[in-house]
């Protein structure tokens, strides 16, 4: 495939996206960066990455890779922010190209940008993933793909850069619908996890007897594996932040079409709600801090 | 320990009751067995269990294992039933006698039951498990053991026949108190589950699909590895029934002296009680069905 030779794009520079951006760089791609933050793109120079504007990266690049903060970000970076009377990414693309999204968005946006796109004859793969900072550092992300099959074949060199796991869920912004899915899941299971630990505390049952109850039975999750440790010894920074969280939710509660209401969905978008309202810097499995006020 | 000596009585033969009086019987203990429906002793009597009155079982036993329905039927076990004018067991067993409790109850009626017992100087354990029918048939049991020290010592060469893990949570009542806890991370494990399979439903994905990603994620749970199989081949029986789930959903909820409101609790306890009011004899997996109501 003749994408496979141009250089790959990578725009943003979080803690996702460099590590993306190096994971690429180190399978043998030559890798551009754009970064409305510049020194976040010049801190991977060291790992192969070559900073440039975002019309040298269009010029050059076949295939472009995106992770930002939200849908207005990537619709920013696609289509021109209108405030700043910049261009647009899919108006510098060469017909033929290929975006990749890795960014979690509504997946109404997602089916949004690829009509948008494919007008242009641009190939787009809504590529959200799961796994975190160990999966991206890593390369084993799980990655969802929405989109037509021919984009998501020509994406496949590019995700098997990045992840291990790599599913074909369905047509323009399925990837986005399994990833809210998944998120439900996430956020759910740290439900359950702070309430039964929560409990415990109360009942004056020590949470290490606890902890091994829970986690070897019925009640046994990755988050009592990988987020109760975490909590007994009071690290509550991410890993995987609140905020995103919330972000994440509120697509799986308000912004897909349903024919039901989810309650504890509901309870857990509430829920996840007060935690940032707290307003400090804390990981998706410090919801437990809300359990420890007055009223909720 | 000379508890070790005498015979052990049964009380109960559910699924739980009848196995573990088996594995008593099966690792060398004399076990006498009594049910007020007796032709369910009579089935055991080929796995070596011996069928008997409440008085026969008194006079014979220095160890006697509870697995009853709930709290009511315990405390008419225990301490007799004026309805019907009979006497209680507490009336019947020598002095220096053990009873240990595996049917879960309310912990302040443990506790109370344990006060009665040590009175007449009886040893008392509350001894609530998990695990299932499969962990009662294998005696791989974890079970969660609430007494004063010496009761648990007596009691632990009973509770090793029927199961794999013993843990001593604490003073008497303390063994429920963890079962609640721990039902509380199954109930919420199961709605976690159940909301990301229907969104998924609702979505357009294939099942099979979003098992695969959930599962294999931090979404992933004993409830999807286990629960969610079943579910997709629309296997709804219990396992665990959907009434016990709500039995001890409402010990956790209402039952327990609790500092703090757990919203993902209540969300819980309201759906389960719609599951049990659909009267079918379903499964706590089956949660889903009540999704496919118009109305939750």
């Amino acid at each position: 495939m003749d994408t496979n030779t141009g250089a790959v794009g990578v725009i943003g520079f979080g803690v996702m996206g460099s590590h993306m951006a190096r994971n690429l760089a180190a399978k043998g791609h030559r890798v551009l960066g754009y970064s409305r933050t510049p020194s976040k793109v010049i801190e991977q120079k060291i790992h192969g990455v070559s900073p440039c504007t975002l019309e040298e990266l269009a010029r050059s690049c076949s295939c472009v890779l995106l992770s930002v903060t939200d849908g207005r970000a990537v619709q920013s970076i696609l289509f021109g922010d209108s405030a700043e009377g910049a261009e647009g990414l899919s108006t510098l693309l060469a017909p033929g190209s290929l975006v990749i999204n890795t960014t979690t968005i509504a997946p109404s946006e997602a089916a949004d940008f690829d009509h948008r796109l494919s007008a242009r004859d641009i190939y787009c793969v809504d590529a959200p993933v799961t796994g975190g900072d160990v999966g991206a550092r890593n390369a084993t992300l799980t990655i969802m793909c929405g989109g037509h099959e021919e984009a998501i074949n020509r994406a496949l060199p590019f995700l098997h850069c990045i992840g291990s796991k790599i599913v074909r869920v369905g047509p323009p912004g399925f990837g986005q619908r399994m990833k809210a899915v998944n998120q439900v899941g996430v956020a759910l299971g740290i439900v359950a996890m702070t309430e039964a630990l929560v409990l415990a505390e109360q009942q004056g049952i020590s949470p290490d007897v606890a902890l091994d109850i829970l986690q070897g039975g019925a009640a046994g999750s990755w988050a009592f594996s990988n987020y109760a440790p975490r909590l007994l010894s009071n690290d509550l920074k991410p890993g995987f932040s609140a905020a995103h969280m919330l972000k994440d939710l509120k697509i799986a509660a308000t912004e897909m079409p349903k024919s039901q209401i989810l309650p504890g969905t509901e309870t857990a978008l509430r829920l996840f709600e007060k935690l940032v309202q707290r307003g400090k810097e804390l990981g998706n499995h410090a919801l437990i801090e809300i359990y420890r006020d007055t009223q909720i």
